[in-house]
Parts: structure tokens; sequence; C-alpha cells
């Protein structure tokens, strides 16, 4: 079996190849997994140029280069997971790199996909940024998306797409919608979520860290742990499972960065916790503020897919798996 | 005021020039209409190379050249109507075609509008074919779209990018989501719901015309009479009436073929409403029947769209227009 990952130098992806090389996660479009024989990485540059596994081959280049895709997909893949993606502040900074990652190249990458002799699996991730604006809460699975964001509208538009490539049998399409996740390990990012990692992250090594939206914000979170078993099922459930709707809006768990804070506080001491400063930043908000605390995913439960059960859970997972 | 209408010989395109010349329709975002000065119809051929008015100018050339582009835009433009479209089944049987015309052409008219020294209001064309599989009946203002089609993901994914246009201030975009147009004059075309037309039009001229779908198919109906006034309507709306939300959902008339045929009846007589032939085409059911034939519509009436109230009288405006 071979798998490609786009984006395969950032956190999830690099956690999912670990995944993937120790278990053998993997997808075929009747449910069974097998065991990787070839896995492509391929980012626009790698921290280290060399991957750690035999397997494992790193690629960088443009996700638009003709040459790069064809190096990426040889004669085929089984199933790719894209994951590469100019993220939400980022996009709304950058209007035109935002649609020519987000939109051209996962377009790209679709049609290089149909173009190949096999039909893969396609696994690729959405977003809560999907929504915006006045949606019920929480948010039922038939809600339409109003996102409000450049950032969440390339996430709709690539849930629209692979959902057509996937009815004309191009692909085999499946789209989880995330939650913001946290804790992601490194540093901050471009992500208006990043804060909801640094809230944790930057207190439990020493440093402090500001929490630019109000305290009683609802967010809706994951931890890597819940995204990597997800992106996992999500290539492996059987496709008829799924029909023409491919999108699967992930189960998530709410909380406001004020009971993050305490969950902190509960974890590492009061001092560690008084390491997160209060400071609202609009623009931030401007994003944040808008992306629904709540979503019903009756779908991705019905499925098996599981959330994660408490704030304190994803503060020591972070602990056990990062520090 | 300078309108552009791509589309322009297509039978919508070429009323709304009509009564944009006899009347002045037109559109800034404050809600003041204005006398049309020059109005430019965009399209690929036109039966007749010249335009009847003075301020009319016909524009041939492919959608996505930038010769055609700078022409049809010149300086500046207050109105842009964009029609131009590749419809239901003809996307369905031609994918790239689709594609490359209903969301290139579309998103290269958005960036072109969007480096005009002016913000224009840019309204464009959506349709029930955004919906399509298990949804609401009727279906209400904020269900996700479901399309079962490549015309209705294209139609989806241009509401998505004119939305974030018009958030970005690049455009001051409104989208409506046309019910199926019946009677369409002239001759059918490779819309899927052509036949909502030949039922009506075929049998009054005389000929046959044959019903591809099972006789009690709830179809969404609009004149084109209320459609133009809708598109002037839309053009017209004061922004702040939309904010972030663009996509309006034009109230309709459900009616059935049935329905349509004795209507006929009432109008023109037994033998002339026995010339419609039953008989279903699997090709054309696929897409038509994933169609809902009722919306709530709640928005558009609000803001003062306006449906029409029965068949009988579809029919007759059409024998007044076109006959």
């Amino acid at each position: 079996m071979r798998v490609l990952i786009t984006g395969g130098a950032g956190f999830l992806g690099q956690k999912l190849a670990h995944a993937i090389l120790a278990g053998g996660v993997g997808g075929k479009s009747d449910g069974q997994i097998s065991k990787v024989d070839e896995l492509v990485l391929w980012d626009q540059v790698f921290a280290n140029s060399t991957a750690a596994d035999s397997r494992s081959v790193n690629l960088t280049g443009d996700l638009l280069d003709g040459d790069v895709l064809r190096k990426a997909l040889g004669d085929g893949v089984d199933v790719v997971f894209h994951l590469a993606a100019v993220v939400s502040a980022q996009a709304e900074a950058d209007f035109d790199l935002g649609m020519r990652v987000n939109l051209d190249g996962t377009r790209t990458l679709l049609e290089a996909c149909r173009n190949l002799p096999t039909c893969p699996v396609f696994v690729t991730t959405s977003s809560v940024a999907a929504f915006g604006g006045a949606v019920s809460n929480p948010v039922p699975d038939h809600q339409a998306p109003t996102p409000r964001s450049t950032y969440g509208t390339t996430k709709v538009i690539g849930e629209l797409l692979a959902g057509d490539y996937s009815r004309k049998g191009f692909i085999d399409g499946r789209i989880v919608r995330l939650p913001t996740i946290t804790v992601r390990p490194g540093k901050p990012n471009k992500a208006a979520s990043s804060f909801a990692s640094s809230i944790i992250r930057e207190p439990l090594s020493g440093q402090a860290a500001v929490c630019p939206v109000a305290p009683d914000t609802p967010l809706w979170l994951m931890s890597p742990r819940r995204a990597i078993d997800a992106l996992a099922m999500a290539a492996q459930l059987p496709a008829d499972c799924l029909g023409d709707d491919r999108v699967i809006t992930l189960p998530g768990l709410t909380a406001t960065p004020k009971e993050v804070v305490l969950a902190l506080e509960r974890a590492a001491g009061q001092a560690v916790a008084e390491r997160v400063e209060w400071r609202r930043d609009p623009a931030i908000e401007a994003i944040v503020a808008t992306w629904p605390g709540a979503f019903e995913a009756k779908r991705a439960r019905d499925l098996g897919f599981i959330a994660d059960q408490h704030v304190d859970e994803i503060i020591r997972a972070y602990m056990e798996d990062e520090m």
C-alpha cells in the first residue's frame, strides 16, 4: 500500500505519519486495513531532510508543480491525506495565497488523483471555520456553511470539490471538519485559533501566553490524539457508509478559555495558570468569535467518531505526549 | 451607468437587456436606480451580431480571455449580471467544460471585477441544483447545500466565491438561487429541466413534447417575468439588507408535470395537452428528481421577492409575451 500525506511536515502530518508507520493506518473503501509499503510526505520544507523510516520519503516543492505532483503520486496511491493548507489568519491577511494553496492546490491534487489508474481514498480536512455569523447552537449536520473568512470559504469549496469528484468516481473522498486542535506542540502558527494551544503549551514550558478572546468564548476543541484517530478512521470507513455525502463534522468538546485555564491550574498549579494574560485582539476575535462553539455532530457519532471528554484529558495527553 | 451582462445572448440575458434599456433597471448598493448609458452584452455567439439599441454593444469571445475581459469591463462597470453558465445536463456530460466555464469563468470574472477602480454590484444566479439527496421539505434557507450534479456543485462554489469577494469588499455581490424557469422561449436546451418548458411550449406550437419524469414529480417553478424582476431587484437591494450573507433563495411555485399539463389543457384545450407524451428518462430523472420541489424562501419573501401564484398565470404570461 502506498500513502501520500500533503502537509507532511506539519504537526498533524508528522503525527499521522508516525501512526501509519507504527501501526499500518490506511484504508480502502472496503474498510480493509493494509500494511504501508511506501509513505510519501510532501511539504514545502522539512525540519529534517531525511525520513526516519526506510518506507518513508520526504518530498519538497510547490503543490501546483506538475513534476512534483508526478513524483508524489507515482504510478498510483491507495490513500491520500491532504492536510496542506494556508491557515486562517494567514489566508485572511493574504487572500491570493489562501486561494492559491487552498483552492488551486486542492483542485490540482484532485485532478492528478482523477488521472491515476486507481481511484484513491482521499481524506482531507475542513474546519469549524466553515461557519460564522448566525447559526443554530449547537450546529446541526445539515446547517448551511456560512464562512466568514477566506480560509473557511476555501475549506467549504474543498468539501464541494471532493464531494463531486467522489460522486463522479474520480476519487473516494472523505472530508472531516476538524474542531480547533488543542494542544498543538511547537511554536504558535498563523491560525487565528493558535492561542487555544498557546494558553496551555506556553505556561507549561515556563512562558507567558496571551488569550486574545473573551474568557467566556465557547471553543470547539479536539486533541491531536483524537484528530489522528479520526483521520485514520475516515480513511478506513467503507464508502457505502457515506454515499454521496462525503463531509463528516467531527464531534468535539466545548470549552471556554476560562475553563481551559482552570484545567491548566488543576494540572500544573496556580503559578503556571497565571502565566496567561487576558488581552483581547479585535483582528483575532473577528475570525474566531464567529466560529460556533458547539456542533451536534450526530452523523460522526453514529459512524463511531469519538470526542475528548474533558479539557483535563486534553491537557494530560499533551503532557504525556510532548513534555 | 455602465452595465455588463454575461450570457447576454441567452434568453434571460436578452430579456434582462430589454428591460434595462426600456426602464433603466440597474442598481447601486444604496438602492438608487440610474439610467443606463452603456450596456455590454457578452456571450460566445449572438444570433444577431448588431444590437438593436445605440446604448447596447454585443461582445463575443471566451469568458477566460484577458483581452475580451478588458473590453467587457473597460474602465469600470456599475453592475454586472453574470448569467453565463454551462447548464446542468451538459455539465454532467462534460465535467471539464462545466468546471471551466462555471468555476474558472466565474472566478476570472470576479478577479477582473476586483481589479476595477470601482466596486461593482455583481448579480449572479445559483439554482435549485444546489440541493439533492435528503433535505427538509420545504427546504429552509439555512439548509446545507447538497449538490448531486457538477452543475449544482459549481453553482454553490460560485455562491461561496461571490460571498467572500463581497465580504472582502472586492465586489458587492448578490446571488439569487433561481427556481426552474418556465416557460423558456425558443428551442430545448441541455438543461435537465428543459422539459419543464417543452411540455408547455411545444404543444402550444403544435408539436409533440416528452415529459421525462414521473407526472407527480414536484417542480419548483418561476416564470421569466418573475425571474427578470428578481434579477433587477437583486441589483437594487441596499447592501446593508444583505450583510455578509449574499445568497437569496428565491420564492417559487410548486407544481407537478401533471398539474402543468392540466393547466395547459385549461389554457389551450385537450388536443393541445394530449401532445405531451409521458416517457421517463433515467438520466434526466437522476438529476431532476434530486432537486427539491419546495423551498421556504423566507428571507427572499421578507426582502420583497415575489413568486408566481399559479401555473395558469405562468402559461398565460408565456402566451402573452412569446406567441
